[in-house]
Order: structure tokens, then C-alpha cells, then sequence
């Protein structure tokens, strides 16, 4: 219970500590162009849970990096993921009115500029991953722009949304997931560790931390859309079920979900056996996301 | 009469050639999420003029680099104007069912694909410039995004869509036909140069000539949206007066922002007094962009 309490609160400090990286770097609402920006950082401000950034900040800590030289990467991975829900909850695709507890962005500025505003976080995160103009940025933009293209995050969302009758059930959600949401997770730790200057076994080895994470993240995901309520959520629930979508629960049933996500949880943990201490928090987040209620 | 005649060939050869480049580097439709490939390969095989890879690897030429090395930039900055186009197309943007005499991509694939297949082309468009993982490639990729970015394309397209009755009507056509098209090819012309290593006087040149063939391109775009037929142009003809936008003529009249559009390409061809015959084919694209029908 104390350790909980504890990871609660660094949790906390973390996404507050996040959060004033992305105020200090985001476009202001008094530049050329205000209504973009206000729309950008009303869906970045909108309360996420920071977890991807926070993945790049701990994996560059855990891999002996200055997480400080991370900062740029945390806050487009940010933009991305932020940029893809702005994209997701439009009408043509999940038509979602409410994300986080508060309207979507196109319920608050309308469709064009929703569209706009991804767009500009898609573009903004790659401007700010490549500020530093040098190998190493390239090389994080490139790790970013295959996770989140049409082999990873774009890729799980067309399959998300587009019926594949000759597949088996299991394999396509088992796809889904593995783009749609493990890719970016992936692609978070190996910033980080990219950051730090790890290569080879360190980065392997978060690879697997960030994939696995991923995978049982999106797994305890799709439960908490059938067994919580939109009030704990802050969206909209059952909304896999009405939309006809493949979820693992819908595939596998709710008991086989669990003990597939606390699988990967437990594998994600054991990839980090190449690390110490100084994984520590690695390792509570990877319980955390297991256990989580929203 | 034979000059013409002969940019005309050239013109279409290098269309031949770049649209090789584009074959050769896109997601074929074989790959895993074949519908989003397929949608991302028709429009950016629907016919355009090439103009800003042309403008990338003749200026890449006109600063002494070999061409072959600015391949992945050309083709990203097709990308990019690609996606900038499907997503203008889009019912909530501009609704247009015709480009390029062809059916939009939401009128093909639906609104879901098409605003993926953007998305998708936009991240692409970082893929290609980062996958070399060289500070020039960090260089090139930070230029894109901030000519995308608001403080460009995107910019410029918000100011298209919204009112701002404060500003006068003149500076604020000026500002968008700046941001909304005048910055990326002015992008197009430096990456040209910044791919043959170009920096200071040549790089200083090839940016101002870019700049003002941006602008005289737009302004021309206005004047044929004006004066020609659906059948002429391959799109919609009379939209921006119907949807009430800015446009040079209209604030002008046309005989003006005609007068406007030759001190442009003037203005473009002066830029290139650093150079001598090898930016002989770069001064040509100055008089096709007044000149051009379509």
C-alpha cells in the first residue's frame, strides 16, 4: 500500500514535471496563427497520463542518461500520441464527443481545425526532434516516423477500422494492438535509450520492455472499456463492443485478457534483468500499468 | 516558340523521373496494411506537375551536388504537398470531389482512409529525410516540418479557413499566400541547396528566388481559378469566391495581380545573379509558373 501510495505520488510529480517541458516548448497562443495553437494545446493540456514521455525520461535515467537531453523527445512523442487521439475521435473515424473527461477537439474548434491541429502536432513533434540538427536526432526521427507510419500506429488504426474477414480473430487483434498502441510504447524506450547513447544490449533489452508494456497496456485497455464506467474513464465506454471492433476481451473473454496482459507485464519486467536499481522505476511502471483503473 | 517547346519536353521528362524516384521509395500495396498504401499511392499518383521535387534537385544541380543525393528529399517534399492536399480536399476543409480530374481520395477510399492516408504521408515524408541518420538529414527534416508547420503550410491554411475581419484584406491574402504555399517551395529550393552542402550566399539566393516563385505560383493559382474551366484545371474552378476566401484578384482585380505575379517571377529570376548558366533551368521554371494554364 505504501509503495503504492509512493508510486501514485512520483507519478504525479512526473506528469508535473512533463507538462511544464511541453508548456515551455509548444507554440503560445500569441503567435501568427493563434487559433492552431490554442486548439494544439487544448488536446495536449487535456490531462493525459504522460506515460510515453515518462518512458523516454526513465529509460534514458535507467541506461545512465541525462534525462534533461531526453526533454525534446518526451514532448514529440507527446505531440504524436496526442495528435493521433485528436485524429481518432473525428467523425469519419471514432466520432468520440468526449476523451479525458472534457469535449474532443473537434466538438470544441470543429472538424477542419481538429484535423489541422494533428496535423501540426505530427509536424511539430519532428521539428522539435530534429532542433538539435544533429546524427542523433535524425536518427530519433527516423525511430519515431516508422512507429508511428503505416507499419506501426497508422497501420493498427486502418486495421482497427477496416474489416480483414479471411484473418483469424486472435492474429488480427493480436496486429492491432502490436501497431495501434505497442509501437509508439516500443518507440518511447529506445528514445530514451538512443538519448542516453545505449545501443545494443541496454537497447534491446528496453525494446522488449517497451513492446511488452505496450501490449499489456492496450489488453487492460480494452477491458476497462467493458467494465468501467465512462464517469471513471472520461470517455465513453463500450464503444469497441457497438462499433463491431476486435478487442481482446471480445476475442479471448475477460479472465484470458487479464492473464495475458499480466504476462506481458511479467515479461516486460524480465527483460529488464540487464539493468539494476537504477530500473527500479521501470519495473513500477510496468505494475502500474497492469493494475490501472482509467 | 521552340523553347517552349523544348521546357515542355524537359519538363515532362523529369515529371517521368521523379515520379520514378516516388515509385521506387512508397510502400508498395503488397506490404501489411495494404488499403492505406494503396490510398497513399493514388493520389500521389494522380497527376501532379512535380514542381517542388523539381525545384529540390534542379537547385541541388544548380549548387554543384549531384542530384541523386537530394532523391529522398524530393520525394519527401512530394509527400508532404500530397497529404496538404488530401486533407484540404476533405468535406470538413474545402469539400472538393476533383483534383487533378480525378476523384478525391475521400471520394475513393472514404474519409477515414483519406485522413490517414495524409497523416501517413506526412510521416512518411520524415521516414525518407531521416533514413540516411546524418546531421544533414536532421537539417533537412527540421527545415520540412517548420515550412509544414504553423508557422507555414498549416499556418496558412488555418488563416484560409477563419475569419480575422481586423486585418486588412491585402496583408492578410499576402500572409497566406506566404505561408500557405510560398513556404514550401521556398523549402523545396533550400533543401535543394543544403543537399549540395550549400550554405550562406547560394543557399541566401536559392531561398528568396523560392519565396517569390511561391508567391507568383499562387497568385497565378488565384487568376486561373478565376478564368478557367473545370475542364482546364482538373479540379472545381470558382471556389474560392463561392466559399467567400481571399485571393489576389479578388482584392486586386486581376489585371493587378497579374503585374504582381510577373514582379514575382522577376524578383525570382534577379535572386539567381549568383549563378551563372548552370541555373539556366531554374530561370525557366520562373517563366513556366507565370506562364502555366493549369
Amino acid at each position: 500500500m505504501k509503495v503504492k501510495k509512493n508510486l501514485t505520488d512520483w507519478l504525479s510529480g512526473q506528469k508535473e514535471a512533463i507538462d511544464r517541458l511541453l508548456e515551455e516548448r509548444l507554440p503560445t497562443e500569441n503567435d501568427l496563427a493563434a487559433g492552431i495553437h490554442e486548439a494544439m494545446r487544448y488536446s495536449v493540456f487535456a490531462g493525459g497520463k504522460r506515460l510515453r514521455p515518462l518512458l523516454v525520461l526513465e529509460c534514458c535515467r535507467a541506461c545512465g542518461g541525462d534525462p534533461a537531453g531526453a526533454a525534446d523527445a518526451a514532448c514529440a512523442i507527446e505531440c504524436v500520441h496526442t495528435y493521433s487521439l485528436i485524429h481518432d475521435d473525428l467523425p469519419a473515424m471514432d466520432d468520440d464527443e468526449l476523451r479525458r473527461g472534457k469535449p474532443t477537439s473537434h466538438k470544441v474548434f470543429g472538424e477542419a481545425i481538429a484535423i489541422l491541429a494533428g496535423d501540426a502536432l505530427l509536424t511539430f513533434a519532428f521539428e522539435l526532434l530534429t532542433s538539435e540538427g544533429s546524427a542523433r536526432s535524425a536518427r530519433l526521427a527516423g525511430e519515431l516516423a516508422k512507429a508511428a507510419g503505416t507499419m506501426g500506429m497508422i497501420g493498427g488504426q486502418v486495421l482497427d477500422i477496416t474489416e480483414e474477414p479471411r484473418e483469424e480473430p486472435g492474429d488480427r487483434v493480436r496486429s492491432i494492438h502490436r501497431m495501434k498502441t505497442a509501437a509508439l510504447l516500443r518507440c518511447a524506450c529506445r528514445m530514451g535509450a538512443i538519448c542516453a547513447g545505449s545501443l545494443e544490449e541496454k537497447l534491446e533489452a528496453l525494446t522488449s520492455y517497451g513492446l511488452n508494456l505496450g501490449l499489456a497496456f492496450q489488453i487492460v485497455d480494452d477491458i476497462l472499456d467493458v467494465t468501467s464506467t465512462p464517469e471513471e474513464l472520461g470517455k465513453a465506454t463500450q464503444k469497441d463492443l457497438a462499433a463491431g471492433k476486435l478487442t481482446y476481451p471480445g476475442v479471448f473473454g475477460t479472465d484470458q485478457a487479464a492473464l495475458e496482459a499480466r504476462k506481458h507485464v511479467e515479461t516486460a519486467i524480465e527483460s529488464l534483468v540487464v539493468f539494476g536499481t537504477e530500473a527500479d522505476n521501470l519495473r513500477a511502471l510496468a505494475g502500474y500499468v497492469a493494475d490501472r483503473k482509467n
